[in-house]
């Protein structure tokens, strides 16, 4: 496939590039107001996410109005529970909850490892996606990673500390084990599924990482996610565990080429802890709420400390909503800018 | 004061002690049918923080029933601000909730900087406790850290993100100094109260310490913290600030004696990087949801990777309210036995 623009997948492979790449996690959704209408329409998050029509307008959005390098198809870490046969709803207000969880060994009986197949509908929003960008900017794919969706799926939903999830680390570990590589399985049958369909690079999002300690997180969900990066051959892989700091020597021997950093990482440490990768990250989010000469300083600040090499420019977390558009524009443009300049 | 059991203390002098000494975050609480009793008389959560007797007596529950080798007197955080102007109400299932907040600089009108005697009712129940432990164990008074009260007095209440608060450095960081500055005086103020009132030691919780960037993290938490710890001359100084992993460092330069450290941290490097330090931890409080034999697998393992000195056991973080009683004993009975005979 010709791009017009594949700075992100050269960064991904190390090669040089005339500016840094840049992209947002959520960047499509809804800060934005075209997002909103797209919305409204669907009437709720599922039909919008079930809709390849209505997700891959939405996808291709942040391309035309906020000019990022890269578009990340419209979708929610949870289809893949859901895909297993653990349906959840969406709570405008609580955000995902499962009407039944998983709570014992007995439970596994009532679901599956997902097929690609069964998420059809994220694979032909990826098709339509690839037709309407034709070659304008590359794709992500993503998915969950194990650990974390896991946690919902034995949590029942969101929590601050995630405790049943961890319970159940300590009181059953074998089964863990067996819902983790059920859950990798699946994983792994999707992110294939979407290459296949087009996706040009995929990201793998360990959101709770953070919780765990260091034994545990090895144990229960690194070992997982390296399983899914040597499955993957066929496209670049961004592995972003959010707050698993105390990882990042472990991380540097995975089968992947980009790894993704919240804002608490310092970034000269974690060049020296993780030297065989690409980082992405990592500007506090909340950073975008400064006026724009604020904004300005904060993202040169961080182009500096990355350099102008193996750097795919991001925030270290997902926009959150009420961030206003051109705070947004003001970061993709500055990295734009400096990161050419600077070189 | 002659004290039967001074084990605490002495370890935080760095005084070569027979064994480790034991206390836990949140021992005197939910995980206690004795403490769900009195809770049920007071009837609800703030009248029992406010009667010294009946906080005395939940304060000392714990060393009759567990055998902690501290207690650590009944109270919350949020008093601060409630002294300062701001009341507060805590719902049983949300958590702490602010009617009013603070948002502007126009709302500093409404607050002032407090001082302990408008807190008499913990340095009464500070004075109760004291007398009637009559020299058991030490007992230890505590504080909020600026940050994590400046982030719930603009939050108003519980957060994933703590956005708003964040927002705030972001847009206004004269105003959140000048706020920060308050809060630190009022603290200052509050632990001197204290620790006249009997507390032998105090901790200060940075609970929210982990959601800022390093930076941040100095220029809005660090250095306020560092200043009350200058301040406190007359009693050693705990500093327990969650998820602070990349101020280690930093924080090994604190006028205090201890640092207290969650789960995440790893120990070897943590010792490393704070070679000053007596530290305080850190099993993860889920450990405590496995069995007997897990327990004191797990609580030797740290006992073990912290080393016989310069050491107080704790948990990483509170007690969960589910966690059961003869859990906990377990840890504690572990640390006795297993540090004295490892010596």
């Amino acid at each position: 496939m010709h791009f017009q623009n594949d700075l992100l997948l050269k960064a991904a492979k190390a090669e040089t590039t005339q500016r840094t790449p840049v992209w947002l996690m959520r960047q499509a959704g809804r800060i934005l107001p075209e997002y909103r209408k797209v919305r409204a329409i669907a009437k709720d998050f599922k039909t919008l996410v079930k809709t390849p029509e209505l997700a891959a307008e939405v996808t291709i959005q942040p391309v035309d109005i906020l000019g990022v390098d890269a578009a990340i198809i419209f979708s929610d870490i949870l289809v893949i529970p859901e895909a297993m046969g653990l349906n959840y709803e969406m709570e405008e207000s609580k955000g995902p909850v499962f009407p039944k969880c998983i709570m014992s060994p007995a439970d596994l009986s009532g679901i599956h490892v997902a097929q690609a197949e069964e998420l059809h509908y994220v694979l032909d929003a990826i098709k339509l996606t690839k037709r309407q960008l034709n070659g304008r900017v590359p794709l992500i794919g993503f998915s969950g990673a194990p650990w974390t969706i896991f946690s919902y799926m034995v949590e029942g939903g969101g929590s601050k500390t995630f405790s049943k999830a961890k319970k159940m680390l300590y009181t059953q570990p074998e089964f863990s084990h067996r819902l983790l590589t059920m859950i990798t399985e699946s994983t792994i049958n999707y992110l294939k599924g979407q290459i296949t369909a087009g996706a040009d690079i995929v990201q793998i999002f360990d959101s709770w990482a953070g919780i765990l300690s260091p034994e545990q997180y090895a144990e229960f969900s690194l070992k997982y996610i390296a399983r899914i990066c040597d499955a993957i051959d066929n496209a670049p892989t961004i592995v972003f565990a959010k707050g698993a700091y105390f990882a990042r020597e472990e991380m540097n021997k995975l089968h992947c080429q980009v790894i993704g950093m919240d804002w608490n990482m310092d970034i000269q440490e974690s060049r020296k802890m993780m030297p065989d990768k690409i980082l992405q990250g990592n500007l506090d989010p909340c950073a975008l709420y400064g006026s724009l000469d604020d904004v300005k300083r904060e993202t040169r600040k961080m182009i500096d400390a990355f350099g102008p090499r193996r750097h795919i420019a991001n925030l270290g977390h997902g926009l959150y909503p009420d961030i206003e558009v051109d705070k947004v524009k003001c970061f993709i443009d500055t990295v734009k800018e400096y990161s050419s300049s600077a070189r």
